[in-house]
C-alpha cells in the first residue's frame, strides 16, 4: 500500500470554536437552544418509520405556516436557493416562455436559473426599493404570455413586502402558474397560499423566522402545478430535486410505499420539526402581529433618530427585513464593522442593487422583539458617533 | 386580514422523540455525541472570518481524507446524490459522450443524470457482485470516445470495491475525465486521489465513514478537470452547484474576496469538522487497517455460521459494507424486521440490482469495531432461529 502524501492538517487539533453573537442580519437569524438540542438527537434511518413520522409532522407545520390544503407539501433537503431550483426545474420545460419580476436579487437569480435550463425568460425591472402594481404585472403577462411568473414576497435586499393580492386569479386568466418566494417574509407577514389566488408554488428557507439552522427549505405544490409537472414531456435536469421522486418520498403520492430518493438530512428535519412546533405554539396570527409591531416601533424609533426607512410605501415594508437609507456622509461598511467589532451584533450592508444603498437589519422570530430593536438602535447611535463622518 | 383556514398541527403538540439505534445499515451510520454536539453549537454567518476558518479547516481535513493537494476542494451544501450532481452538471456539457460503468444502484443514477442534462450515455454493465477489468474499460473507452468515466468505488448496493489502479493513465490515454464516487469507501479504504493516476474528479457524503448526520459532502476537483469546466460553452444547469460560485464561496480561486453564493448550512460545517478532526486524530491509514481487519474478521465468522459473503473475490469485498448471501429458505425482509424489533439494530436488504439477493450490513467509521461485529452475528443466529423457513 502507498504511503500518505497529504499528512493531517494541524488546524483539526485545535477543538471547534464558535462565537455567540447577534445574529440581526438579513439571515440566518438566531437558533433557540431548543432547536438547536433537537438538532442533536441521534441519527436514525432516512427510511425509518419514526422518521416518516417525522416528516408527517414537518408536512402538517408546512400547510399550516403556508395556510394550504395542498397534498405536496414537504421540505427541500437544502436552502432556499435549492428550494429556487426545485420549483424551477420540475415546472419549466426547455423552450418554455417565462416571467421574472426583478425588484431586488431574488428575482434576478430566478432569471438566471431559467436562463440555465433554456427557458425563454422576459423580466420587467422595478428600482430598488419599488414593486409592481396588478396592472403593470397584467401587461407583462398579456405581452409575453408566460407559463410561469416569478414573485418575491419578501425582497430581502431591499426591503420590499410584494403584494400578492390579486396576482394568483391574474395568472390563472393567462394561464400561467404564479412561483412566489417568501423565504425573507414567511412566517412574520401574512399569507395565505390558497385563499390568496391561489398560489401554485410558494417556498421559503428555514434560518429566517423560523430560527432553524440553515439546511432545509419547506416547498408546497398547488394540484394545478403538480398537473404541469407530473405531464411534463421531458425529465427535469435534477435527479435529486425531481418532483415525483421528492414527492414519493415525502409521502404526497398515491403510491402504497416509499421509495429510497436520497439519504433525508434527518438531523436537520429534527430542528426543522421544533421549528415549525414554536410557531404552531405561538399561533401564525400572533407572530405576524408581532413581527409588524415590532417592526413599526423600530421604524418609528429608526425616524425619530434621523434616519430613514428605505422603502417609502409604509405597507411595502418588510416586517423582517428593514433596510435604512444608508447614512449620509458615513461608510456603511465601517457601520457595520464597528457594530459587529463593539457591540457583537450582525447587521448588513446591501446585496445586488442594494448594495452601497442600504444598511440591513433582520429581526426575524424569536429575534422580533423590543428589547432587540432596542439593541440595535444602540448600536446604531453609538456607530454613527464614532464612525468617521466626511465633510461633504 | 383574511383569518386562518388551516389550524395549528396537534401533532406538533407532542415533544420530538427519537429512538436510539445501531445503525449497522449501508448508512447513515452512529454518529458520536461529540459531533452532535458541535453541530449544536450556535448559528453564525455564512461570510463571517469564523465560518471561513471552518470551511479553511474543512478543506484541509478533505485533502488529507481524499489525499489530494488540488486546491478546489470543498464540501457541497446536501448529500452525495447532491455531490454526484455537482460533479456531473459542472463537468458535462449537453451532447458530450459520456460512459458509465454500472455494477449497482450508483452507475444507473449517474447515468440518469447524464441523460437529464443532454450528454449522449453510454454504458458497461456487470452483474450485482462484480466489477470491471483494466482491460474491459479500455474497449468501452476506445469504442465510445467519452469525455468523462464514471466509476463507483464503494458500491453500497452490492457490497464492491472497485480497484482504481491504473484507471486514471487510462482515462488520461483516451483524454478522458476520471470521475469517482466514493461516497460509501471514502475514509474506510485505501484511496490516494493523486497518486492514483490522477482521479479527475472526487465525491464522498459525511453519513458513512465520517459518521457525520447527513447533508454535506465533500468533493474534490483535479486542476485538469477544473481547465475543462471553467472553459464550458455553456454554463451549468444549476445556479447553486455552479462550480465556479462555488470554488470562490469556498475560496479556492484567486480572487481577492469571497462572494454571497448561498446561505451555508453552518451547522452541518460545524459537524463535518469534527468528523474530519477525528479521522485526523486517528490517522487515515489507521482508520483503513482498522475497517479492514474488523471486515475480515466478520467475513471470516460469517463463513464458520455457513453464511456467504456475496463477493466472490476477497479482494474486491467493500471493508466498510458487507453484503451477505440472502440465507437460503427465508424471506429476508422478515429477517431485517426481526433485527430491527428484537435488538434495536438496523440491518439491511438489497438495494436496486442486488433486491432480494442480499443482506447488507454497514460498519463504518467508529462503527467498525469487532464489538459491532459480534452484536451483529448474535442478532443474525437468532433471527436464523426464530424467523420462519420455507421447507424448500
Amino acid at each position: 500500500m502507498a504511503s500518505l502524501t497529504v499528512p493531517a492538517p494541524p488546524c483539526l487539533k485545535r477543538p471547534l470554536h464558535v462565537p455567540h453573537r447577534h445574529m440581526f442580519g438579513p439571515g440566518p437569524s438566531n437558533t433557540p437552544d431548543r432547536i438547536l438540542q433537537a438538532g442533536a438527537k441521534p441519527v436514525i434511518g432516512h427510511m425509518h418509520p419514526e422518521t416518516f413520522e417525522i416528516m408527517n409532522d414537518i408536512k402538517s407545520g408546512i400547510q399550516y405556516m403556508f395556510q394550504t390544503q395542498n397534498k405536496v407539501t414537504f421540505a427541500v433537503s437544502g436552502t432556499g436557493h435549492t428550494a429556487m431550483e426545485c420549483a424551477i426545474f420540475n415546472a419549466v420545460e426547455p423552450g418554455e416562455s417565462v416571467l421574472s419580476t426583478v425588484n431586488g436579487i431574488w428575482g434576478e437569480r430566478a432569471a438566471d436559473v431559467f436562463e440555465r435550463i433554456g427557458a425563454t425568460v422576459n423580466t420587467i425591472v422595478a428600482p430598488p426599493g419599488g414593486f409592481f402594481s396588478l396592472d403593470e404585472i397584467e401587461q407583462a403577462l398579456s405581452k409575453y404570455r408566460p407559463a410561469l411568473l416569478f414573485v418575491t414576497h419578501g425582497e430581502s435586499s431591499t426591503g420590499v413586502l410584494h403584494p400578492l393580492d390579486g396576482l394568483g386569479p391574474l395568472c390563472h386568466k393567462y394561464d400561467c402558474l404564479l412561483l412566489v418566494d417568501s423565504v425573507a417574509a414567511m412566517g412574520g407577514a401574512p399569507l395565505h397560499m390558497d385563499k390568496q389566488g391561489k398560489i401554485d408554488i410558494l417556498y421559503t428557507g428555514s434560518q429566517k423566522v423560523l430560527n432553524v439552522p440553515p439546511g432545509s427549505a419547506p416547498i408546497s405544490f398547488s394540484e394545478r402545478a403538480c398537473q404541469k409537472i407530473f405531464n411534463r414531456k421531458t425529465k427535469p435536469v435534477s435527479f435529486f430535486l425531481d418532483l415525483s421522486w421528492l414527492a414519493n418520498y415525502w409521502g404526497c403520492d398515491d403510491k402504497p410505499a416509499r421509495v429510497y430518493h436520497h439519504t433525508g438530512p434527518v438531523t436537520a428535519f429534527y430542528s426543522l420539526r421544533e421549528g415549525l412546533a414554536m410557531l404552531a405554539e405561538e399561533g401564525l396570527e400572533n407572530s405576524w402581529k408581532r413581527h409588524e409591531s415590532v417592526a413599526e416601533y423600530f421604524h418609528a424609533e429608526l425616524e425619530s433618530m434621523g434616519l430613514k426607512p428605505f422603502v417609502k410605501e409604509k405597507k411595502a415594508r418588510l416586517p423582517t427585513v428593514t433596510t435604512i437609507v444608508a447614512p449620509h456622509g458615513y461608510d456603511w461598511k465601517e457601520i457595520t464593522t464597528y457594530i459587529m467589532k463593539t457591540h457583537n451584533l450582525e447587521i448588513s450592508g446591501g446585496l445586488g442593487p442594494s448594495v452601497g444603498l442600504v444598511l440591513r437589519v433582520g429581526l426575524m422570530g424569536c429575534n422580533s422583539t423590543k428589547a432587540n430593536v432596542d439593541l440595535v438602535l444602540t448600536a446604531l447611535k453609538d456607530a454613527l458617533k464614532h464612525c468617521h463622518k466626511s465633510k461633504v
